[in-house]
């Protein structure tokens, strides 16, 4: 198992339609990928325009290489990349202990 | 229910020593804390130096006020602030949905 941490900047004033559009896209694209087990979002309460978002995977290859390498990344991408206000920072993390 | 979300990043090669200290720090120090709900620690496999630690707490006060304000606040950074190459990005966080 494997965790994707991506800490997201999206654009001020755009939260509502940003929670909106990041539950449809996990509920209808990252939901369907391969090696996808579950997620969650956070969002900050001190920076408001900060969310991290975090996708456990059966292994780094699910989203390294089939999800990203796939049809599904496009259709994510086209729904959460224009919150974006710069490239999140993404990378991926095991459990300790 | 809040979600304590800390970036810490450690000195190159200290990562076994760093996790038997954080895990000792959680065991004996955090989880004594009022408000402490459940804690994780996520280590980087892109940068090793780099680790996640999350911390639920019962409510925002709980951290900010009661336990950087108290007693255990001093012993949790004897314990793990040495390893800290720089100040630990820490903010807070509420799941959505």
């Amino acid at each position: 198992m494997v965790l994707e941490i991506a800490d997201i900047r999206i654009h001020p004033g755009q939260q509502a339609d940003f929670e909106a559009a990041i539950q449809r896209g996990l509920a209808t694209v990252i939901s369907q990928a391969r090696g996808y087990l579950r997620s969650q979002v956070q969002h900050c309460m001190e920076t408001p325009e900060r969310y991290v978002l975090m996708i456990e995977w059966a292994t780094l290859e699910d989203h390294t290489e089939h999800f990203r390498g796939g049809p599904l990344f496009p259709q994510w991408r086209a729904i959460v990349g224009p919150f974006f206000a710069q490239p999140p920072l993404v990378e991926h993390f095991q459990a300790l202990g």
